[in-house]
């Protein structure tokens, strides 16, 4: 059989349409990569403005990382940290977290995934305040259009109807609030000032109605990432870190998508103002070569998981593959690569002309009601009319064309859910010439689809 | 700083007694391993008879394995599967599963570990029942010492009292089970038909009493891993099956430990006579070399959720690694090392070879209670006194002495949790030269455990 035939009868994909899939089969097969360049089984190239799922920073099948982790393989492809056991990358790649960390931070765990890492943080928080005597505080605040992860945990965290909707989630624990998302959320003439003081507000609010004593925490990407790229007032997240203190609600930031430079500052808690008490990172800690996440730890919460051995013995929580040296060397090589090459800085820059590419080619679009992001990270939200400003009756149908005409036009996007609309995180070391190439194939793709839209009307 | 204090200093241990790793740090530092033998920092070479965590199958730094993972991250490091994407290996690998289950399957979704695997069956089988319209069936039951990872979901399946303690677990809709353990659970003078009788009869009981209509599957382990190597009765699989399929509740066979040859044939439901609907590989699937689950979905499951696109659309679950091309190139070389070299065979013969030189050097041991497994898995339960039989009392303290002294005389095994049992499941090339020394290792461990236990009375 064809590769496209074993796929469509014998593999389930992940957030995919499965009776669709059942039917179709692949539209495409990636067989190779390189740089920004991905190649399908037909030879076809294609420009990945996405670098994978917003993950692969240092670009496709980088000789370096290849190298290393042929190494690391020939030497110790794995070995265990249950019960105190050592080895030697993940105490290194520990160190250089911390180091690297944009507020003081303690203690790095190791898991797999952004999802087990959010998962690992509802656990942390619920064992610190079982070891502080206060199990009623317990419940968890996100934000609609949070992306958190999967699991029946952190999917309750993610704010996407589409992740709770027949699964029975999210868990009781979990409540949400509004984002920060000005095109839709923000009041007509309200400042960007008075709509973080509402928003700041409004937790408080919650946490009032809840009761501050069942309230432990609050989980936040800085720039929000697949709910919308959207990026904060500069005022929210201090008035919302002050609601939080005032409750002794810790604070989570998940830097899955934004750290490790993709807004051209190291972590996104660096561009908002954020003091979290917990950090997640994953996807950019490895460029994705690897799965690997880790959940950063404050001294205040360490101390308190500290006195938790008295009481508990042994920390029940581990994963088998928790500090893996495959993917601590992997992490190593990507973080030296990034480092060496000046790759952060070059995404400030790059993202700046992003920004100036996208504002020339789609600013005075009819179709185009808000172009937003930071560094290497943006997206075009499509309305059916700027003014008044009115979204498209069949939410997502108009994004999904203009990705699908974009993939013809040579580049591959997403179109984020809930919204039309769609992303840009392309890889670090896209250059100028191939983010133009970019901005052109998107633009190729909104004008075929705002013609199929009037061909069809 | 030295490794060992950069470790101390930074990395939050997986299932490490938090104050006591603050306190001592790691007790050694593996730096290299090969085959079966790993080496610590100081140049001390050790067996390593329990394959990292029951996962390092084909030996420590296979060649092969380094070179598959070189060629894979120079063409394709990555690429995702979401929204129906394409790759080669993940399809690939997806048809070499379904051939190779042990009983019909139809469909796999790749995740990262054994603990995001068993996440997802309690959300496919919650959809499921939700695609049905049987909201009110929900209820997940497991077994009392079975290990089936450690998220909020699986950490609450997993039937051990040091996962749940200090984090509410687990989630109100898991039950659990007594395990089919001879040695603490069987009933004097009971046989083993009599001990699965009544075991069934307990399931349906609890099944009764929750009500059929509540209850949607159950989880098992075919031979028990980490709960303490435990074989059931052959007829004791066959009488449960009974009783799930009066009841419509369906059956997940975690194989995380079990699966791709670790007793001797290809998968635990082979051998303990199993009919799952759904699966749960990790581990051995990839030698632990890249972190990879896999979830495997029959076919009258897969009809249910493709039934749920009409009503849910795309299906909101899935990793951002799920299905990642390097982790399926890492499998593919490792299930090539495993069929070439014809090593389930040799599991299935050195397997044997381990219990007979168990057996020789515990079978009369007083301090040896029960000496268990099925082909390299094996453990020996410590007890005070055999007859009568009397555990003892600081439950634990007797297996970690005999581990610390078996790693003192070269050989690393485990101490399993709530119970004095020390287990093996060595890599299967481990020779039989090497068997013999792990055997005489942990030998000279229980000697100097007696010995210390003799001279503080």
């Amino acid at each position: 059989m064809q590769i496209e035939e074993l796929d469509r009868a014998y593999l389930f994909h992940p957030m995919t349409n499965l009776a669709a899939h059942e039917q179709n089969g692949p539209p495409l097969t990636i067989v190779e990569g390189h740089g920004a360049t991905v190649t399908d089984s037909n030879g076809r190239d294609y420009l990945d403005a996405m670098a994978g799922l917003w993950c692969v920073n240092v670009g496709y099948s980088h000789p370096e990382m290849a190298d290393a982790l042929h190494a690391q393989a020939s030497k110790l492809p794995y070995f265990h940290a249950f019960s105190s056991m050592g080895t030697e990358l993940p105490a290194l790649l520990s160190e250089r977290l911390i180091r690297m960390a944009p507020v003081p931070m303690s203690k790095v765990f190791f898991g797999n995934s952004g999802s087990d890492a959010n998962d690992t943080q509802a656990k942390l928080v619920w064992y610190y305040n079982n070891v502080l005597g206060r199990p009623e505080k317990k419940k968890i605040i996100s934000r609609r259009r949070g992306y958190h992860g999967v699991t029946v945990l952190s999917g309750g965290l993610t704010g996407l109807k589409n992740l709770h909707d027949g699964f029975d989630l999210p868990l009781p624990m979990i409540r949400h609030v509004r984002p920060p998302h000005r095109l839709w959320e923000r009041a007509p003439g309200q400042s960007d000032e008075e709509f973080s003081t509402a928003l700041a507000a409004e937790l408080e609010t919650l946490i009032l109605d809840e009761g501050p004593e069942t309230v432990a925490a609050m989980i936040a990407e800085p720039v929000m990432a697949a709910g919308g790229v959207i990026v904060p007032p500069d005022t929210y997240f201090p008035k919302i870190q002050e609601v939080l203190d005032r409750y002794d609600v810790l604070l989570i930031a998940d830097e899955v998508v934004n750290g490790f430079g993709r807004l051209g500052v190291p972590f996104g808690s660096d561009a908002v103002g954020m003091r979290p008490d917990l950090m997640t990172v994953a996807k950019g800690i490895t460029s994705a070569y690897v799965p690997l996440s880790a959940v950063l730890v404050s001294e205040k919460v360490w101390q308190v998981l500290l006195e938790g051995s008295a009481k508990y013995g042994s920390f029940g929580h581990g994963y088998t593959y928790s500090a893996h040296p495959l993917a601590a060397a992997a992490a190593m090589a990507n973080l030296d690569i990034i480092e060496r090459d000046g790759l952060i800085a070059q995404v400030a820059e790059n993202g700046a002309y992003l920004h100036e590419l996208l504002r020339a080619e789609f600013g005075d679009h009819p179709n185009v009601g808000e172009i937003r992001g930071k560094g290497l990270m943006a997206a075009l939200e499509f309305v059916e009319s700027r003014e008044p400003l009115r979204p498209f009756a069949a939410q997502g149908a108009f994004a999904t064309a203009v990705t699908l005409h974009s993939r013809e036009a040579g580049v591959i996007t997403r179109a984020l859910p809930e919204a039309d609309t769609v992303s840009f995180s392309p890889p670090f070391v896209t250059t100028r010439d191939e983010l133009e190439r970019m901005v052109v194939g998107v633009r190729a793709g909104l004008d075929r689809a705002v013609e199929a839209r009037r061909s069809a009307s």
